[in-house]
């Protein structure tokens, strides 16, 4: 038959990341270019054990359809660490559990976006949220994100300018694909915009945990809890397969997101919900972070030291404080996706910025991840990496 | 904040079968109204042991990020059992793994429903159904759904009326909520239709590896596979806590709901999905499930029974030959949900048929499940059922 498809649809083609990951798959080839957490510090054994606990303790009910607002256990524990955390008072009725965070931004998107309705997000933006939320059909307004955080001078111009926004996205912690966080002062004003304007802003937070140096900095929900929908996940923290993250969100919109949640897919894993929340009571997350900061705080270092030694001028990178990523700006003049290629020759491979943007003007910036390759390779990576850049400059 | 939403969302109220089973969960009550597999049937040991078998054969690699499409073994094992069920050839590539049935149901709204455009759906139809395409705006266009199937002059008549239709969706096997199938000859003619309109059905089948009695029917895919989406589940034949379906699309869906799929959670829990993997090669499911057929059998049979005593005349029910429910048609004069009220304080508890219905219509029916109750249970329950519907006469 011929095929057809919605209008939302008619237009969508596969990220082309998905290419570059496949390049970059090739054994040989010193990869930045992955978002995935380190394997090695997955607690395999832990997770083994909490298997055979569920299973053993709970038997045929731990396999059983179960509630689309996730395991009650499972949401209390994240209101708890919310509490001991941030001193953060939350009801764990206003925890949903969803499958990723992936899973919340589109059931956000459903609940919450008409088509052509102006959102915010930050410039560069996180890829997966730019993917969920373009099925909805916005129109996107991209704000700079700098190193203090979003640029408040150019976010009161929008707003100032009629735009009819209501919907802001943003990562204030160590964020994809930048690695910069927004300071404490840029969170407060950002707070006051929001309730000021009415804004609602979704808060993704896969990060924050992973904080290897500074202090950490409270949640945007914590300061304006009524306009925020606070994400958070296991995927970086635990692990990834099972595909668990949650969201905090205000009372005005529980109903609808869980009616949004069941429309899509019931409810989530609910075997792996029990497995992880038995994980976390029977083992420290605490010790299982330190863990998992210690490396990539090192592999960070490893990768700024890297970049200090063999960068040649007119090439500026950010300094994370944690999460996974650090962003390089090149000179105006070179394109990240011809110097792609060129590193694909040197056997080095990394993310051209461009699908983080959602004006495509800006060619010359990309992203290196730190958490799944060592001091040495990191070392060797870069140099490669700047062997290719310095042939095209 | 002032509370908004996207006008898709705007008049969604939470499906009122939640509160029937909210109120079923009294244990007093003898139900009838719940969708649930018979947890006593599920096979905990071997899952421990998939569990276990995975863990300490894969480690980390079991729990990292995997492909959007779903691990591929348990894609070809898909296939390989289309091929010796139906004789059908299906390439592992057309088989897309995802979190649930009901997620399918979603995706396949996403990329294909556009708002007001006609979609021809089973009266009475899966609520799933109803409410997964509801966010996506359709015009429903019920199609009655009698004993043998669909009923085809209303379907030519609705398709020379010059719908817009371009989607038809039904389950032919065991359907939920009547329990009624399609027969061979219903399959071959709507097949005919869908090629000679240019229709996709989806052609929804979680129930069809649940026969008791009579001869498996070949899939509607098989008949016309250009013009289907065939979707599956694990929920009703090994466990529903995994939610774990999948969909075998033509080549030209193939893309778009990959992209779909990976916008709304990157992937389905991929450890769940490599337990499940291994749980079927390690032991037989058809084994599995003919225990699960024997039990659900004898209770169908001791249903049947029970209303053939009890039931007062006017009052007609379906005879499914598999699956996990069977329809009552009350008089004409009785609402089913005053019905409920009455039968609550008997103590039984059922579904009205409201909810299965894109128009409103229609009181007089409900559905009765007799996957989870035993044939003394059974009787005890009709008995009570009848007593209180004998009082409305």
């Amino acid at each position: 038959m011929q095929p057809f498809f919605a209008q939302r649809f008619e237009k969508v083609e596969p990220s082309f990341i998905r290419e570059i990951l496949k390049v970059a798959a090739n054994p040989e080839i010193i990869s930045f270019a992955g978002g995935l957490p380190n394997p090695h510090l997955f607690p395999v054994k832990a997770i083994d054990q909490a298997c055979q606990d569920v299973l053993r303790e709970q038997g045929a009910a731990a396999l059983q359809y179960a509630a689309t607002e996730g395991f009650a256990p499972l949401r209390q524990y994240i209101a708890d660490r919310y509490l001991a955390r941030h001193g953060m008072s939350v009801n764990p009725d206003n925890i949903l559990i969803t499958s990723g965070s992936q899973q919340a931004l589109d059931l956000l998107g459903k609940v919450l976006i008409d088509e052509g309705q102006d959102l915010i997000i930050e410039e560069p933006g996180y890829l997966g949220a730019i993917q969920a939320f373009s099925v909805y059909q916005p129109a996107f307004q991209p704000i700079t994100l700098g190193e203090e955080g979003l640029d408040l001078v150019a976010l009161d111009a929008l707003l100032a300018s009629g735009s009819n926004a209501k919907l802001l996205y943003g990562v204030p912690n160590f964020q994809n694909p930048s690695g910069v966080s927004y300071s404490r002062a840029n969170r407060e004003a950002l707070a006051e915009r929001l309730v000021s304007h009415e804004l609602l802003m979704v808060e993704d937070d896969p990060y924050g945990e992973l904080r290897f140096e500074g202090e950490h900095l409270p949640p945007i929900a914590k300061l304006a809890p009524n306009n925020t929908v606070l994400l958070g996940s296991f995927s970086k923290t635990v692990v990834p397969a099972f595909r668990l993250g949650w969201m905090l969100v205000p009372d005005w919109l529980r109903q609808k997101v869980t009616i949004a949640k069941q429309a899509t897919d019931l409810h989530s894993n609910a075997f792996s919900q029990q497995v992880l929340h038995r994980f976390l009571i029977d083992n420290s997350l605490d010790a299982h972070l330190e863990k998992i900061k210690e490396v990539y705080g090192r592999q960070r270092a490893a990768m700024e030291a890297a970049l200090a030694r063999h960068c040649p001028p007119g090439v500026s990178y950010t300094r994370p404080e944690g999460g996974m990523f650090l962003w390089l700006t090149l000179p105006a003049s070179v394109s990240a996706m011809t110097l792609f290629d060129e590193a694909i020759k040197e056997k080095v491979a990394f993310v051209p910025g461009a699908p983080f943007y959602v004006r495509p003007e800006i060619k010359n910036t990309l992203r290196l991840s730190f958490s799944c390759v060592d001091e040495a390779t990191i070392e060797e990576g870069v140099k490669r990496l700047t062997r290719a850049l310095a042939r095209m400059l």
